[in-house]
């Protein structure tokens, strides 16, 4: 392992308390306990050149203004993957691939229209296709009375007449009293993944789902659904939380309104991309693989910025980080750009596939995973999908990255590409980048996912933490190795 | 200590990992450990108040946009205390009064110009007025050479030909690798601050200091300037990073490029306006007084809303959420909104002359001080400033805390207005609330610390967080009372 030296010393000039602000000194190398630490100074360096040097602003600004949107199978998505591999070629990996996944071509189609008929002011809603659903038939305008729910299972407790023949409102906030964004999210997701199949059963003819957010506004937040086989398909729409909550009241209000909706949204033919790899090989244990990566897919509505744009510059940001203050890995490290994590996660799984075999059949070994993929935001720390021991002494981490403010080693799920690696024997530790949340649902899977809701300093603390974690598992893998 | 109960478990329904997102399980009430412990059940209260029924949004929006910027002295701060004062009332406040302080009244005029002359491409330079600078003599324009610094000293080791009849331009940046951007404004701030007078004892006609930003861009960041006794008052402007940048290599290529620089602004007679105080009397402790403010007053551009919107609408909010959740105070609780923070601090001065009178004269003893003056983001933990035992103590609170993602416990300055409050005897516990200073200074004392800029959940998790700490001590204080 070579460092570049880099001591720093900052000075402290707030004397004048006059000035209107509380300062607090803060030396760039840290104490001198733990400047006794090589892993800290080894981190201090990964901070300063993410900080003083970053690309991976710039890198994002190329990726969502340049190429823009980048849904599975669009040739925007293989624009995508062509940057991400002369990026990768560009930074200095030993060498560079695509690995082949046959992804869903969905498209959206140019029109998606619902109107309000019956109510005080009638209005046409702020409304987007969900990911995966059909069009209304023929593309024609279809229209109905409105049933509001809150659970899919109030749908099985009414009466067949009350829900057939019209279009159901899953109208349930995500919940504020959560800390977590993630967990409400988590707590209101079924009514857009499992709502459509739950109206259809009980013989609705189309859906509206509120937006999975917890700001008020008029943007409608896409994202997959799933049908339920045997089921029949109907269309569902995103609907911004402002309408749902104006629908909501009407309906109470007028009960014969009725909704209309039309889109033209449909599937094609699958088609072949695939996971974009860089490669560099490991000095000591070139067989064993720590992986890293976030996914080049995106949704069709705003620039996939922090979703998963974030992501996959962190991920090359790394590769140049680490090149920048002359580390050698141990281990090989594979810097990954999954493809289809929004729609099916073939990326992920077909990654995983070829990883199993690999284990099976040779003398490779994927030995940890690491994702980013909730955002460029200020990084809070971990999530921690590993092994008791492993656990541990990720957790062990904590005082290393104090100086950063990056504080949260839980344990949890790691990120969607790099979970099916769980089923893999032995199985990799896995480990996922916590930004803060309380921004993220605000733009998510909507138009309002841009660049310019990236925060530059934000994005590149989280490519330092980033960078840190795979450079302290290169260190401590296998942790029976590692010396107390 | 009268609590509401308010049993909520969350639901957890992120079973479809296609979804597209790894959720986490999160409870609204913490673990059957942490329910044991009554100060748990009641700060989780304080946070689902706050996030489910929190008013600190709007209220921002009434003093940003209704009354706007509010720089001491001027029409708009007198509306401000009034509005403040009226909320008070509004929120059950036992008694409110303004406590007179006399303030000064400068003013930034409605001229502001710089032009370059012999650059390549001249161009007009976005300045504004340092806080407190004189103006151009006679109002008029005046015209130099620039002397390019990156350090005060610099200046004196010049010959003094170089400098005399010059305009300085003080052009270090804040250092980008140090991750707190506090300690970076710290670092370059003696240049806003004595810029100016340095310049005139090196026999500089005018100075412009770099805007204290990480940020590239075109706005000019304003804030105080102090000149030295006995020396020349020169005006002083700050200047956009994008434009310092340009013109510090503009004169490295062109010498003899000039700038020329023109303000009114200017002082005028000190007036009265005054810190407006609500008082909640204690059951327990009456005579034990627990202080927590942000300061009213703000610069004269923008909206002051992080700076210090914030903070006073974290210290309104605390009376009202302490208030719904039924709380019961021991100590008295002093909610204060202090002005004159931004050029002078003489509403914190006058709040500590008065408590060390009443402390010496009188049975009343002012016990803790909290401030929230960083800002309306996500709040991190907060700055301690105590003697030992105390400090200890406020660190135990780390578990508390920690389901919020509140993890910050560190020694360092509270707050400009509360620091006076340092000299008393027996002298107060302080603490000053930390809120995640990333995006801090792309907003500071410029035209875009607006309300926009400032979102609702980070606000809301920020009072709760302060009222968190409120609570604990009034249930802590005196902590040799405390049982282990």
């Amino acid at each position: 392992m070579k460092v570049k030296g880099k001591p720093v010393i900052s000075s402290m000039r707030c004397t004048l308390l006059f000035l209107g602000i509380i300062c607090a000194a803060e030396a760039t190398v840290p104490s001198v306990h733990a400047q006794s630490n090589p892993d800290s100074a080894l981190i201090r360096s990964i901070y300063d050149e993410a900080l003083a040097h970053g690309e991976a602003y710039e890198n994002l600004r190329v990726l969502t203004k340049d190429i823009g949107h980048r849904l599975s199978g669009s040739p925007s998505a293989s624009k995508a993957m062509e940057w991400g591999q002369r990026i990768l070629q560009s930074y200095g990996a030993d060498s560079t691939w695509i690995m082949p996944v046959v992804v869903p071509s969905w498209t959206r189609g140019d029109r998606a229209e619902s109107m309000t008929f019956g109510s005080a002011a009638d209005r046409s809603l702020h409304i987007t296709a969900l990911g995966g659903s059909v069009g209304t038939p023929n593309d024609e305008t279809i229209r109905g009375r409105v049933v509001v729910v809150k659970e899919l299972d109030e749908l099985k407790r009414m009466p067949r007449e009350k829900v057939k023949g019209r279009i159901v409102l899953f109208n349930r906030p995500m919940d504020p009293v959560l800390i977590n964004t993630g967990s409400a999210y988590g707590g209101a997701i079924d009514q857009r993944g499992s709502g459509a199949s739950a109206a259809a059963e009980a013989g609705a003819i189309g859906a509206l789902v509120r937006s999975l957010t917890h700001a008020l506004d008029t943007l409608p937040h896409t994202g997959a659904l799933r049908y339920k086989e045997d089921i029949r398909r109907i269309p569902a729409a995103a609907i911004s939380t402002v309408d749902a909550t104006w629908l909501g009241r009407q309906v109470t209000e007028h009960p014969d309104l009725e909704v209309s909706l039309q889109m033209n949204c449909r599937a094609f033919d699958d088609v072949e991309q695939g996971n974009v790899i860089g490669e560099w090989r490991g000095s000591e244990r070139p067989n064993e693989i720590i992986t890293l990566g976030g996914h080049l897919d995106s949704w069709d509505i705003g620039e996939g910025a922090h979703d998963d744009g974030a992501g996959i510059v962190h991920t090359l940001e790394v590769l140049r980080i680490l090149k920048a203050i002359g580390y050698q890995p141990r281990h090989t490290i594979r810097f990954v750009l999954f493809i289809n994590e929004e729609n099916g996660n073939r990326g992920g799984k077909m990654y995983a596939k070829v990883a199993a075999e690999e284990q099976a059949t040779s003398s490779k070994r994927y030995v940890a995973a690491l994702e980013s993929d909730a955002g460029g935001f200020v990084p809070r720390g971990f999530r921690i999908d590993a092994p008791d021991d492993e656990a541990t002494q990720v957790q062990s981490w904590a005082s290393l990255f104090d100086p950063y403010n990056v504080h949260q080693f839980r344990r949890g799920g790691a990120g969607v590409d790099i979970s099916p690696l769980k089923e893999l024997t032995p199985r990799p530790v896995l480990l996922g980048l916590s930004p803060d949340g309380q921004r993220y649902f605000d733009f998510h899977h909507s138009a309002q996912d841009i660049f310019e809701n990236v925060h530059k300093r934000e994005l590149e603390l989280g490519a330092a933490t980033f960078a840190a974690a795979v450079v302290l598992l290169d260190q401590q893998l296998p942790i029976q190795d590692t010396p107390d």
